[in-house]
């Protein structure tokens, strides 16, 4: 799920059609950055993102590192308070920043990009893009950005004044406004994305970016809040901020990764992946659809469904089923791994483990590959688009209403006296749904450090803890509306699969699958995901409950949540 | 759904993108056939159909007659033995016509023009192409198409030297193999197809027709066994096959009409209905989608988990949705339509059902149109392409062999002795679909005669009888790739919507929608479906049991579904 409600508006000219064989959209690079080994036909896309691709972005100004997971290499940039002094040679020819938005990651980077490069002495100008009237106006000027000071303005006048603009309207709103947006920009300006999804859009519209801006990505792996709050209790300690993927897409003046990696830096990335535009939307979008969100609901109806039919009480089905996935599971994982899990287990539980995960790994496999295939294909993002211009006579309508649900929030009302149990039939499903999500981006070619994010520390560090904390139907309401429409689409294909396919076969006694159980046991993820643990800034995860009405808490990480306290 | 599970592959050149302002592809027309009023702008694909066209395909051989539907006017051919003595007009210049496959349609359609040919005195020949060492060449021998005769060959050789090419073998063939057989194609020869969806892979592939070829359309409302077992029937009365839709695409002679016409009339069709490729792949592929197959699974699996969660015992659940459905309500339709369900219940049942037609009507009404989307902006065409490409992984499992659908062979095999009710919340909830498919249709611009067929006939006249005789989910394992994937993918949506906003909403105590109830009871399809009904051919429905092998018995009508029985 993207890190961001906002996102970019740019000009144009890649195009869009799917075809198994085809490859994939290079981004257009100047002399001084140059990937590994991107192809560079233009025009289609490929189903799968290069294998074995290192993505490599030179700066003259920033330092890479080469980290190893599991055996896979990818270089990353550190980033710390102590590398501000850079900033301006990172920014340099870049007067003005303009801001567009003031969503979940608006207010968040706006705020610390002008606090980083006033540490670093710099006179760069942070300004503020909204519509006229927008009432996140007194949101902005609270924060001390004011017309008065030149620091808030309207839409395309920021856009066509700044040198540098960092898009953070909605998915929905970049789709619609983005040949205004790129047309506005000035010659030779940059174009800053939060999320690839306007690439998508673009491709299928047939459109490219002006050759003559340069298209950076800079996407946080957590919500607007986090990003905020964690620069702040960072600044004692060198920074303690929320991780980034970037990119460059489009390298016109040869300087763009110094331009990315800088904003990555000055946002308080403590480290900063490399990633494609591409990439980033596919693992982003495909992840949510999957056990980030759309999965893990489908999981869940579908395991309530079934402990009740076998006698369990309600209260008892939804302990065994989401209480068990959000509370203990998320957990284990977040300390030690998928296998913490299997190794917490007995005897019993571990044979149980077995069966259920065998039988689940192939069906949510089967709508996995369904999902990445229609994600980097385009149909997603263009459904999306779809449905949103069908919103005016049919909005969405809430799902957290059933019966489950109801059940949910009274055994939330009385969590304190009950025990949650680590039921291994659970936990074999929902393990196997996440497994299958790792596969198959781990079979598209994506960079450990982009599966890890979008397939288990985006659930386990920062969703199923707001899910257990309301109610996962609840979490799906209040996503944004690509995330949330996706997962109203994929939540019961993952649920219909696993009642017709994975629970009959266990019900009729399929013994477990060995070869299944031996690649879930020796799989290079669980080397990966502690690499990745190690990077990971420490996170304060503090959700507040049903009868807190500011939303997540601001300590949550990575989701694009839109809590009504964007400014915590 | 198709009539045929075969279909039609061809040369190249209209293309593809999806967005809400671009205009139908229309088809190229020679001389003398005309559409009213379709717009000439190629290469992009409108979300509807355009409104009010009257397709109208004119051929100096037959004559056309004007009917009303519920006030909007068609034209139609009626066909009958008495007009094969035009059919060597029609096909003048035709010395060979080459049926490509043996699925469904083929057997079907090769030995009735065979015999309609001979009847007309005429020695074109009839030459089946098929795959050296295909299993279905032995079939094909049986019943009197032979290599030592000169009317069986292989595929490639048989299109090579046909005048006029049937091309009717399966989707995803088609999909994969249309520019070898479109180059393989005689300069000036006919292409016939008897499903849109072979355009619908084209555009995605930015490809179009050859532009020296005819590529004409005959759609038969029916599957293969029914069009070979009425024709043969009808023999003594003059005729009373199945009716058919046909269109021209492209026009290169200015005679495609009278072959489209003739086609029509020497398979058997008593009545055909003018339409477009397009109009129908997309009627055709949504229609499946909606209440024909995945709507009525996602309800009945809804309303059945509904009626056990509130007491009843599996039985009776079943007995009240399933059965319900796919008897007394489908008998009702079939005989005095939709109206005649509400008008056979109570005071107090139709509360109920008006009820739950208003809670379920926006919910069914926004998946339809999510579905249509979809569907006419290329993306299920190509989710299918990219699924059949998974197949080798990714088989589709059987979705049958749940509790519920073990509770329904239960059933089943006492059913004599159970009594069927007319429930009316069911029947509120799946009227509410069928109407939902309807007024998406409508909305879409597509004529009455194809409105009818994909909603209504289709339902009730051939696979609710079939469920009726198996289960809905055997009969999804049974479909055609293209209908099974798309079922299997939109069942679940509409079952999770109908509980999560439809069920909660009844259970409110939601009052019904005054407005909703007088749009569905003055609809105007309830009185084109009695002018589609009068033109219907009488069908004799007689389906197998769960145990006869032979699948669905051969006098039912209007499926593509597989029977190994093809040759009935």
């Amino acid at each position: 799920m993207a890190a961001t409600s906002a996102a970019a508006r740019a000009p144009c000219a890649a195009f869009a059609r799917c075809a198994p064989t085809t490859s994939i959209v290079a981004p257009r690079l100047g002399p001084l950055t140059r990937p590994a080994s991107l192809r560079s036909t233009r025009g289609r896309r490929s189903l799968t993102v290069q294998n074995a691709v290192k993505y490599d972005y030179n700066t003259k100004v920033f330092e890479k590192e080469l980290l190893t997971f599991a055996g896979s290499e990818e270089y990353i940039y550190r980033g710390g308070r102590d590398k501000f002094s850079k900033l301006p040679e990172a920014f340099a020819g870049i007067k003005q920043i303009g801001v567009i938005g003031w969503g979940s990651q608006a207010p968040a980077q706006a705020q610390n990009l002008k606090e980083s490069l006033a540490e670093a002495g710099m006179d760069t100008k942070v300004v503020i893009g909204l519509r006229k009237g927008s009432p996140s106006e007194s949101e902005a000027r609270a924060v001390g950005f004011t017309e008065e000071a030149g620091t808030l303005g309207e839409v395309f006048d920021v856009i066509s004044s700044s040198d540098f603009v960092i898009l953070l309207i909605s998915d929905a709103a970049q789709a619609k406004l983005y040949p205004r947006i790129l047309a506005a920009m000035k010659p030779g300006a940059t174009l800053g994305l939060s999320h690839g999804f306007l690439l998508g859009v673009m491709q299928n519209d047939g459109a490219d970016f002006r050759p003559d801006i340069d298209v950076v990505l800079m996407a946080p792996k957590g919500m607007g809040p986090s990003v905020r709050r964690l620069y702040e209790q960072g600044k004692t300690v060198n920074g303690a901020g929320i991780n980034a993927s970037f990119a460059v897409h489009q390298d016109a003046s040869g300087r763009a990764a110094d331009v990315a990696v800088g904003w990555a830096i000055a946002t308080g990335a403590p480290f900063a992946f490399c990633t494609t535009l591409e990439s980033e939307y596919r693992s982003d979008i495909y992840g949510e659809r999957c056990v980030i969100l759309g999965g893990v609901h489908g999981v869940v109806e579908s395991l309530f469904r079934r402990y009740v039919a076998q006698g369990m009480s309600d209260e008892d089905a939804y302990l065994n089923s989401v209480e068990c996935i959000t509370g203990p599971i998320t957990q284990i994982i977040s300390r030690s791994g998928m296998l913490g899990v299997y190794e917490a287990l007995d005897a019993e539980g571990k044979a149980t483990f077995d069966a259920a995960y065998s039988a689940a790994i192939g069906p949510a496999n089967d709508v996995c590959r369904e999902i990445y295939d229609d994600v980097a294909c385009g149909n997603e993002i263009k459904s999306v688009v779809n449905a949103v211009s069908r919103f005016d006579r049919y909005p969405m309508g809430k799902i957290d209403e059933t019966h489950m649900w109801r059940v949910g929030a009274a055994v939330r009302a009385r969590r304190a006296s009950l025990e949650v149990p680590l039921n291994p039939f659970t936990a074999g499903v929902y393990i196997a749904t996440m497994m299958a999500t790792v596969q198959t981006l781990q079979d598209a070619g994506h960079p450990f450090s982009e599966i890890c994010n979008e397939s288990i520390i985006e659930a386990v560090d920062s969703l199923n803890p707001y899910m257990h904390a309301r109610g996962v139907a609840f979490m799906v309401d209040n996503c944004s509306y690509t995330a949330r429409l996706g997962s109203r689409k994929w939540a019961p294909r993952f649920d219909y699969i696993l009642t017709q396919q994975a629970y009959v076969a266990v019900d009729k006694g399929t013994p477990a699958d060995a070869e299944a159980l031996a690649a879930f046991k020796h799989a290079d993820v669980h080397k990966a995901q502690e690499t990745c643990a190690a990077l990971r800034p420490s996170v304060d995860i503090s959700v507040g409950g049903d009868d807190d009405s500011t939303g997540v808490g601001a300590g949550a990480a990575r989701t694009e949540f839109r809590s009504q306290a964007v400014l915590a």
